[in-house]
């Protein structure tokens, strides 16, 4: 499998893409999300060696994902703000996993809100004056950091889909 | 980097990361979101070899997330439903990567409401009464599927958070 640096494309996806790096990261963001907070937990319940683990909690040391809070003599890992935000993420991948990869039972967790146990409905999208919109109705604009070839490939969309 | 099959394990998120299985699938299908369709196309936009390219495609089309339409002599790429709902991962990718990884300039594409171009607001979750919900309000409860490991886990974790 290919390991490609994202970093330098002027786009904000790529660049998510490549902090968060591959998919054992977005798993120990998921474990810690659920409360997970130590390095024997992390291994036993995602079944990681112990030295693919060490290299992806530095990683996401180093970018702020997660912290360390010392625990009398034992070091506990703690998500940051940009951390739980992968939550987004996190819980997109959820719904799209549960709605096209059913297991025959049932979906195995289920997210609810955690006051009344209603369950989590689909990731709903809303324009900022709060206008629902549905995956058609969302189109793409230049940035303010757009470079010239995205400007131009944003043009060549708006012009194939009617200004998308 | 390593490959892992998630497959067997009883997780939809897991499940959804052994699908889209790398981060140029997820890029293939941004592009396809953009209204790319023909290889050429893709492999411009990418950057990618063709060798990775075909690979990929040929992925994407066993799982059923884009389908191909002849179009006279040549071949085009097209998202299915399940393909189009990726959207909603890399709508939050964006989100978060714009966050988090901001350029100094602003962010290089922004998503808008297709008819009145006012900007997507942050993705917003809430539960099937509709009551919103903060990334903190989200809690977790076993479903159908859950196996007995999985139903333990979440005990402990509810235990843990106080009736997570």
């Amino acid at each position: 499998m290919e390991r490609v640096c994202f970093e330098d494309r002027n786009c904000s996806i790529a660049r998510a893409l490549d902090v968060l790096g591959d998919w054992w990261n977005v798993l120990i963001i998921r474990e810690a999300l659920w409360g997970t907070c130590k390095f024997d937990e992390f291994q036993r319940h995602l079944g990681m060696s112990k030295s693919i683990l060490s290299k992806r909690l530095k990683l996401l040391l180093e970018h702020e994902i997660l912290e360390k809070r010392s625990q009398g003599s034992s070091v506990d890992y703690h998500l940051t703000a940009k951390g739980r935000e992968v939550q987004a993420v996190i819980v997109s991948l959820l719904q799209w996993g549960d709605r096209w990869y059913p297991q025959a039972e049932g979906p195995p967790v289920v997210l609810v809100n955690r006051q009344t146990r209603v369950p989590l409905a689909p990731l709903c999208f809303q324009d900022e004056e709060g206008t629902p919109l549905a995956l058609a109705d969302i189109g793409l604009s230049a940035g303010p950091g757009a470079n010239e070839e995205t400007r131009e490939r944003i043009k060549q969309i708006q012009r194939a889909h009617g200004r998308s």
